[in-house]
């Protein structure tokens, strides 16, 4: 199969490099020629992945219309929030019937959208032709082919089935799921409950406290996933509970990690810096609780996060709040 | 309230600060003279709880007519695999009224019953006195008052709400449930698949592989329980997957530690050797691997930890088998 992927960072990457260990023909799309450059002529992408080396069936362009050219499957791995005013750029140069597979765990601000509502109002792409990949799927581990499973989802099974093929090596077992919606919202809310689990890690609450958090996490993500029409048992699983398990127990999550900043004190602007990023958490805590608030869904942990990212609050008063007062019976 | 706590350990003696914290008046029952003592005159327990202070509401014997007499709630922390033959001595002290709180986390042996079925059976109590409580509950930190969320469990929710009451305090908040046979599953297996994942880690799987080691060892507990009858929900909340990622994640679990042991190539002896102890698990992936069979229920985790404990098979095996070829699509 002919692929491209869009975006150089760790999780671009490491899915590049699945693909090629999987037999196809890769082409990233790196925005910086330095980049394109190093994974091209020396088959690594120390700024992303420290160490890895790469199939060298994968090469790279900053060039988008060059790295889509003849693909039959684009994978996307840019930030959340700037995917609308990418893909305006991009799409005309999409191939008329490539799988579109989306990696990205957010919801757009304003819109309320999830990344495949907005490939397909902004790419004119069908809605059975996009895909989501989720589950526990830390990138630096998948890079050092640690075994590990994740969810295709499409609305298509025989285009998810497509994918799974695409995908399969002895590191990286893909199962199948038609629940798009639910593994979507299962990726989106995660980083929000492990920006709560990294705070409340820093704050110093006990391996109970934090067992309730992730037991918490899950059900009011679940809530919201029923009321907006997912399935439930999507939850349950690897892009559901695997997920958000594997984000709030790593030290390589990034959620995680910028929550102990924020439980440390830090502003979010300390911890931007120290971290040299925005966790996604961060951005998709609003639309998260803009879309459970117009479902009228309770979700004491993402509103708790907002208040802490975006309204001053206190992280170890929000998190005491959560273990003590907002907890509702089973 | 008056209440006997029959038990001295980690989890009996934690119990009993619970409740004499909450305000009722405990005597414990130890079998040694040297820590019923400890308990009465030096309000500690230091070879169970290093360093914690008990409540002078608690005092302690070695007697059981004389701990049990009068008492309104009698909790029993002891050996799963003891409880039969024990109760067999005890139960003819019991007051007839008395609440019966179950705090073990076993399948007996044999006949595959739960704790509350072997007190039933062996105790003349009738089923609605019988409470589970079972959670995300560390003994060590909930001693050291970290805050923590639990289940109370009951088929009389008059009789779950007393006890949640004569449990409540600043640090230790219970729900109450009425699905007994889902909470003590819940705590029986988790027992099991923590034990796999002490294996998984000390082989060195990644945190990928770990998070998904507990979606499926979830999914195979909720399998059995829904086969005997237990509510799919209990198994989603704190008694379930609450339970669950405490005692994977957590250095202070037991089984989680028996399981490094196993997990870097030690016997069954070397183990409990450098624990001084058998962790639960260990017993009950037999009579758990029997109770699935008998019901048709699928339970590959529970079978390669059986293999490793009890058949000699190679930990590293095991576990990844399971990560390769066990795994089934979700």
């Amino acid at each position: 199969m002919k692929a491209a992927v869009i975006g150089s960072g760790a999780w671009g990457t490491a899915f590049a490099k699945v693909l090629g260990d999987a037999g196809s023909e890769v082409t990233m799309r790196a925005r910086r020629e330095q980049v394109a450059a190093e994974i091209r002529d020396q088959h690594g992408n120390e700024g992303s992945l420290p160490g890895i080396r790469l199939s060298k069936r994968i090469t790279a362009t900053t060039d988008l219309a060059e790295a889509v050219d003849g693909a039959e499957l684009i994978a996307i791995a840019v930030p959340s929030q700037t995917l609308r005013a990418n893909l305006a750029d991009w799409a005309g140069f999409f191939p008329k019937d490539a799988t579109v597979v989306s990696l990205m765990k957010g919801i757009e601000l304003g819109t309320l959208k999830r990344m495949s509502e907005v490939i397909v109002d902004t790419a004119g792409v069908a809605a059975d032709r996009v895909v989501v990949v989720s589950g526990p799927n830390l990138a630096p581990e998948i890079a050092a082919e640690q075994p590990t499973a994740t969810v295709v989802a499409c609305l298509d099974e025989d285009r998810a089935r497509q994918v799974q093929h695409a995908l399969a090596t002895p590191y990286f077992r893909p199962y199948t799921s038609d629940d798009v919606l639910g593994c979507e919202l299962g990726g989106a809310v995660k980083n929000v409950i492990a920006l709560a689990y990294g705070m409340a890690s820093a704050i110093g609450l006990g391996d109970n406290t934090k067992a309730s958090l992730i037991t918490r996490g899950l059900a009011e993500t679940s809530r919201l996933g029923v009321a907006l029409g997912a399935d439930p048992l999507t939850f349950a699983g690897l892009a559901g509970l695997g997920d958000l398990v594997a984000s709030c127990s790593s030290r390589l999550s990034r959620n995680r990690t910028f929550g102990e900043h924020l439980g440390r004190g830090e502003s979010l602007e300390q911890a931007q810096v120290a971290t040299r990023q925005t966790a996604e958490g961060v951005k998709s805590c609003l639309s998260i609780r803009d879309l459970a608030r117009a479902h009228g869904v309770e979700m004491p942990i993402v509103e708790q996060v907002e208040k802490v990212c975006h309204e001053g609050a206190d992280p170890r008063v929000a998190v005491k709040l959560l273990m003590t007062r907002e907890m509702k019976p089973e």
